[in-house]
């Protein structure tokens, strides 16, 4: 008899968890759709030739591989064995698990270019895997959950991912957050401006960790990276800007004044805050941050990161604009833009600042209880009237001691039961108490619809 | 530069299907929901020690093994691999994917029994993974959805799954079906009194036949069985018994009155319609079949399956009692009922019959177009009213021909365009046109609320 174990990295999520995952994942759906977004599914497996080369060796070490089915090793030879695992694995494996959502998705545009309406706005919530090594909040599987538009290059879309930022955070009841806004090509800008000229990247990175390590630490990083004194001095005030979003447009257009890029990028960046007016949107959760550099290469326009302010974990959503989803697949022009949200961190966050609502984690709203067989005959015909009605009720399926149904009541979190006695059955009434504050008072059927609806 | 495909055997999911799955799906979750059930989900990966020995050899050849990061061989002996693969695969491989969603379940019960709340009613919708030929309507990688309660013997529990189906074929617009309904305990008791007692085994996978082959090669292979002609004599009554619920009861308990289990069968299915009847239940539906025996050999109780009549496509669920689920993985007693929805089956059933209404494809209702600048402008502002009032809507994101913006509403599914032109913006109004009729008029945003609300 085995003691049954999850593998590492992995977890279960019970009934509770479920329910305030939902309460996430349905706000975010809800806000998708309400702006044309469609969902898609793309399978957990892919052949690995889909896969490797997408995200670098590192990458490539921590995509699961599936062992091809049947005799796997027919095609291997004592030579392949002799050179080791890396000759051997593509003998041994065709297919792995998906190790994001984005790549997939590249893969999906191409195979149906000819089927999808174009600009196209899909969302995708699934799991991903990775073979990393777990650790406090890193898991092996875990789910992803993203929203991209392709096939256009209108600054609109970066505006209504605001948006619906902005509504999710809304309806999950956040309020103390910020959107940081930067632009790919005002990096680019920068670096031309300060004389380095296509050291875009390692500038990313450097600043990248400005809040992290502090400017101290991040100069001396640049001068690891062969930035000049002259370049760190003249990127110093930029780092020390504080101003208002407008302001801090003026100074770049003369800080910017030599390099086309960095313009059309300060350029690009008005244009979405001007739409974000026209939207009617208030801008005080927009924070125009000229060091959010954000890590992936990809970006070549807008790149945004969401914080809540008043919470132990920090970037709960994040995004930007691309040139070239699908190029890699044969596909070239096809821009968009796109960002996810961090389901476990923003399940975190809500957690930490007690937002989940109580509806969130209970699921059933009345029990109906007895105390022999005429009472559960009584409450079995009264059922249906709160299932139609649209209430979820459920009735104590064994006949056991009411300590025993009520335990039942209290730890699967139902608010409400309803008695079903002698009395009751003879005035057609029901026994309704609430759990929560003690009071207990019979009611009709007609009355306790009322009272649960 | 590599033509992207996808691995045989699984199958993206676009927006159109998408929506229809999840008119399914979120159908199904609020019947079992409204009934008291909590979502769970587990892991895609096991430990091979989880997964193997629990489906047969079969189902152990068909289980996707994932093979274990880095090194791989690092533990594999040259004699290891003279002995062949299957001597191999423990040593590169720990981890599988999950096969069905039942042995996750019996898993999760073990692993959490001190925290979960019994009876324990769960369902889980998630893929799960066979390394079986494709065919036609056959997938690597597909959709279960399954309910179980655990922790009671209630007969309740078997007239609730009936009400849950009967609610999601209601709520499908599904008129035409029947619920075959079983006794496990009824085909031993028939197995003894035909004279072959212990030999339910085979007789159900005989006579689970019956549907397809007919009585005669039935008999045939109850021959090839070994079962003796006066037992075969025996049966032909039973087969051919046409009658009522209540006849057929009542034939029986004569037929197996030598038979206690037989006996106590037809008790607990007379027990279960009683529930029903008592629920308030029509039992026009219900139809009590003796020839039903389904495959698996853990059920121990009641058994059923839903039979669409009006469609191509036969059963799209089923399910039944067993006495114990976790033995397996050291924990008995543990005794419940389940079934489970063929999603798959039960979208072409809809699909051929027609059922899906036409808000399950459709998910914007409103594109508002532009012919320049300023009425793009117009339209970014007038937006926002109508998602606060929940109505899906978008703006189209380019400058562009008419012409094309509504090619984008209709491929895309969009019942209405709202014109937004030089005399709209004077008169603060849209010209609201019905893309399926023809129809447009011009109306204040108020109003365009209200038509589309």
């Amino acid at each position: 008899m085995q003691k049954p174990s999850l593998p590492k990295g992995t977890r279960d999520f019970g009934p509770a968890q479920m329910a305030r995952r939902n309460y996430i994942l349905d706000t975010i759906k809800d806000a998708f759709q309400l702006f044309g977004y469609h969902q898609i599914e793309t399978p957990a497996m892919e052949n690995l030739n889909t896969l490797t080369g997408k995200y670098g060796d590192e990458g490539d070490q921590l995509l699961f591989k599936i062992l091809n089915s049947g005799d796997f090793l027919k095609n291997v030879s004592q030579a392949d064995l002799e050179k080791g695992y890396k000759s051997t694995l593509t003998k041994v494996s065709e297919k792995g698990l998906r190790y994001d959502l984005t790549v997939p998705f590249a893969r999906f545009v191409v195979m149906n270019r000819n089927e999808l309406t174009f600009p196209f706005k899909r969302f995708q919530i699934q799991p991903v895997w990775r073979a990393d090594r777990p650790q406090k909040g890193r898991y092996r599987e875990f789910y992803q959950c993203d929203a991209d538009v392709v096939g256009t290059d209108s600054l609109v879309c970066e505006a209504e991912i605001i948006l619906m930022i902005r509504r999710v955070f809304s309806k999950l009841k956040l309020q103390d957050y910020s959107i940081k806004l930067n632009n790919r090509k005002i990096l680019t800008g920068i670096s031309e401006a300060i004389g380095e000229a296509g050291k875009e990247g390692p500038l990313c990175v450097a600043i990248d960790k400005l809040d992290k390590i502090g400017w101290d630490s991040v100069k001396d990083e640049l001068k690891t990276r062969e930035f000049s004194d002259s370049a760190i001095d003249k990127l110093a005030p930029l780092v020390s800007l504080q101003a208002g979003i407008t302001s801090k447009l003026e100074f770049l257009k003369s800080f910017l004044a030599d390099s086309e890029t960095g313009l059309k990028g300060v350029q690009e960046l008005e244009e979405v805050i001007e739409i974000l007016r026209l939207m009617g949107e208030n801008l005080e959760y927009v924070d125009f941050d000229l060091m959010l550099a954000r890590g992936l290469s990809y970006y070549t326009g807008a790149i945004f990161e969401v914080k809540v302010n008043n919470a132990s974990i920090g970037s709960v959503s994040g995004g930007g604009r691309y040139d070239n989803l699908t190029g890699v697949f044969g596909l070239s022009g096809v821009s968009g833009v796109g960002f996810s949200f961090g389901v476990d961190r923003l399940y975190d966050v809500l957690e930490e600042l007690k937002l989940f609502p109580e509806e969130s984690v209970q699921s059933t709203k009345l029990l109906l209880t007895h105390f022999d067989q005429t009472g559960m005959n009584y409450a079995l015909g009264t059922l249906r009237f709160f299932r139609e009605a649209g209430i979820k009720a459920e009735i104590y399926p064994d006949k056991a001691k009411m300590k025993k149904q009520l335990d039942f009541a209290v730890k699967k979190g139902i608010p409400y039961i309803g008695i079903c006695g002698d009395d009751e059955i003879a005035s057609k009434t029901i026994a309704l108490k609430n759990l929560d504050s003690g009071e207990q008072e019979n009611v009709s059927i007609e009355e306790a619809l009322r009272k649960l609806s």
